[in-house]
């Protein structure tokens, strides 16, 4: 019975049932020429077909873990498919909008301790025929990262492939190792503790890498202004999710020669912009967002490979200035400062860094520490390399894949997007009550990007 | 802010995301002639129209109760219903069977205690083109049985009206009175609380009591053999339903002089004898079930009147008996004389002596207690009085009304029935786990009926 490492468990402490520690995806499908009414149906049959399950998929908590302390890991033979694999639909009219309300639902229940802490909804009665797939696995057994490429290794870029196999059924990979970390921010808060841990003992350790390095590099730590985004947070979510046309975002960068990561920041700022000014919330203080990058490095001291590196930059979202296109002047200025000044550090130091910036995440379940103290930044937005190529599911051509992440107390908004071939998909989750009409984020974004094809398209 | 009694409170210290502390129905109606496809989403649209919402389901405990301690209710001004009424749909090919599996995913999951502690979905896509609608609402709220009333008073006996209100929009009435307590066995153990304190303290007093009744009627107190319906239980539920013809069961009742409760109980026996032996699970010692009954009592010497009283008795279910009409003889016998004991004591000692008969269900939520325990009894069968004529709801006849009851350590299967027009509706919730292929108890309780009918039909 192999033990669970307290970076593990730490998730499953962290949850209540404010706080489901699990992150999902939800994939839109165009099934294949031919395919009658019972599709997903059929989807489901062949999901539920084989007991072969790999061992991640049958593991679940040998006890509830309800309070500080060790616990392990416990493997079941038998995957019970019925609870795990689940037929739905969408009510009438069919519109994206119920399949969204479903989401919501769906990711706002916890997972059942006792069994395999994960649940795959095949979804039918869409209008316009398509076929979606909401999938949710616990936290403490995958990042979100590694969630979305366990969903993409089940695709295949073949469109005449029939024997592509769900993730459950997959032969399993090993763990990312510390080389190529993920770029999700729940995993480096996990990462950030294996390293402080290696390094010396616990926080201090890495605080006072940090403090050098801050002091080395003459950087002010970014600061940010409370929100209606940094408060506590209630159980139910709501989730939006929109599809943008990679060329429209790589227009605007080229001519204005920022990236394209840049421009989604510039999205992102805009919405916000416009969104808090609904509110009536919007702060005077230019709002700042946590961002994942991944670098290329130097080796360090220790002889330790520079290779791909993941850090968390914080960058300016200038949520003050009227205008989007001096938004976007600086979040560029903001982010190439921070990439620069982890550029000249050596991988530890950007883990420490990154860890020290993301502390205040590990700390969300103190009680009461979200309502006084100052958020470290206003929201997360990560970007997850996704396929470059038209991909297929058994025939069933991938339409949409949008990240659906964790929003805690503190980061009652979390903004995760993911690239295919030819657009970006953009997931928005958030507490249903610290971000009321959360959809209308979806229409803010597509404005701020095309005020800034008017400058820039 | 009104203070939560601890009799209310109680429900939400007991609750763990294994044990929702809340009681649901299924219903379903015929839709009138002429409807569209669109009915339910008309009817999601009417239950949502009106902000007069009744006090008490605007209600949610002002903070998350998550120790011991004295809490308080919050009303809210405003209700979310997007959140509370939600539209949903069954996945083709649309049978009940489909039905009953989303009603288990429901049932399983937890309210927000953020919000007020109810949801109701109007579901679409049966193949008979009938709608259901469940409804669940938390049980330091309303019991069991005022849930199941909550949802009659909705209806109406005429099929033309079309101003029938949601049991939200309702006028709120008054807390059922002690003297014409609840049948619903949650709520006993409440009373039981609430009798036992006004009398002298805790439970030494109500133990007194009870010995006390126990020698002067010699009563054995009832045992129970351990079964699998007697463990811990999981997260997950599982939930069958089906409308049986009371004439039917009325016609064994009369010919073999017993009644219909009687008749029902031995259906129970006869189809948990058969479930158990499929399972190779069967006990030697006879199960027994608990049955909350009303009955109408003399006065007690404090002047308090007798009424109707309600109370719990616990049935010897006779299923080391081979022979269906053998287990009848002594279900009967061991209900009348129960009853008859019942009949010759006050309110307040049936009251003392349900509470000590289900003080076992109070200790639940104590770590091990079920492990280790004998269980009070196998298994908890409620009766609760329906409508006597056809009803509608704008128009819609209701076609079908099953309660969803509570399953908790130690009792992994709740049989709770109600009565409409000719017919009586059972639900069956029932731990996923420790409950295996709980709608075979549907075709055992139809077998274990035929079965009787042979001798008495």
């Amino acid at each position: 019975m192999p033990f669970m490492p307290p970076t593990d468990s730490m998730f499953l402490l962290a949850e209540s049932r404010e706080h489901p520690m699990h992150v999902g995806g939800l994939q839109l499908f165009v099934p294949p020429e031919g395919s009658g009414p019972d599709f997903a149906r059929e989807i489901v049959a062949a999901m539920r077909q084989s007991d072969d399950v790999s061992p991640l998929f049958r593991r679940h908590p040998k006890a509830p873990v309800g309070s500080l302390g060790n616990t392990w890991w416990a493997t079941d033979d038998v995957v019970d498919f019925d609870y795990h694999v689940r037929h739905s639909a969408v009510p009438r009219p069919g519109r994206i909008r119920e399949l969204l309300h479903l989401t919501s639902r769906w990711h706002g229940s916890l997972l059942d301790r006792h069994r395999p802490l994960w649940e795959c909804h095949v979804v039918e009665g869409l209008e316009d025929g398509r076929i979606a797939v909401y999938s949710k696995i616990h936290h403490s057994m995958v990042d979100g990262v590694a969630a979305i490429k366990l969903m993409q290794r089940a695709l295949s870029e073949d469109p005449e492939a029939r024997d592509c196999l769900p993730p459950w059924l997959l032969p399993q990979r090993e763990r990312t190792e510390s080389g190529t970390r993920s770029l999700d921010p729940w995993g480096m808060v996990r990462s950030g503790a294996d390293v402080v841990g290696e390094l010396a003992g616990l926080v201090p350790a890495g605080l006072k890498i940090a403090q050098q390095v801050v002091r080395d590099n003459d950087i002010t730590l970014p600061r940010a202004p409370k929100t209606i985004l940094n408060g506590p947070v209630g159980g139910a979510r709501r989730f939006a999710a929109q599809s943008w046309s990679i060329d429209r975002i790589q227009q605007v960068a080229k001519s204005s020669a920022t990236t394209l990561n840049d421009v989604v920041l510039a999205m992102v700022s805009g919405a916000l912009r416009a969104y808090l000014l609904e509110q009536n919330a919007l702060p005077d203080e230019p709002m700042s967002a946590m961002v994942p990058i991944s670098l290329a490095l130097r080796g360090d001291s220790a002889g330790r490979e520079g290779g791909n590196q993941v850090g968390a930059i914080v960058v300016n979202l200038a949520t003050d200035r009227e205008n989007g296109s001096t938004r976007l002047e600086e979040i560029s200025y903001s982010s190439k400062q921070a990439k620069k000044i982890m550029g000249d550090m050596t991988p530890t130091q950007i883990l420490a860094l990154s860890a020290i910036q993301m502390a205040p995440l590990a700390m969300t379940p103190v009680p009461g520490y979200v309502r006084y103290a100052r958020p470290p930044f206003n929201v997360i937005v990560s970007n997850v390399p996704g396929p470059k190529e038209e991909m297929y599911f058994n025939g069933a051509r991938l339409d949409g894949m949008y990240p659906v992440s964790i929003v805690t107390d503190g980061q009652a908004l979390n903004i995760t997007l993911t690239s295919r071939k030819g657009f970006l998909d953009v997931g928005l989750i958030g507490c249903r009550r610290s971000v009321p009409h959360l959809q209308r984020l979806l229409q803010h974004l597509e404005d701020a990007l095309a005020e800034l094809e008017k400058s820039w398209g």
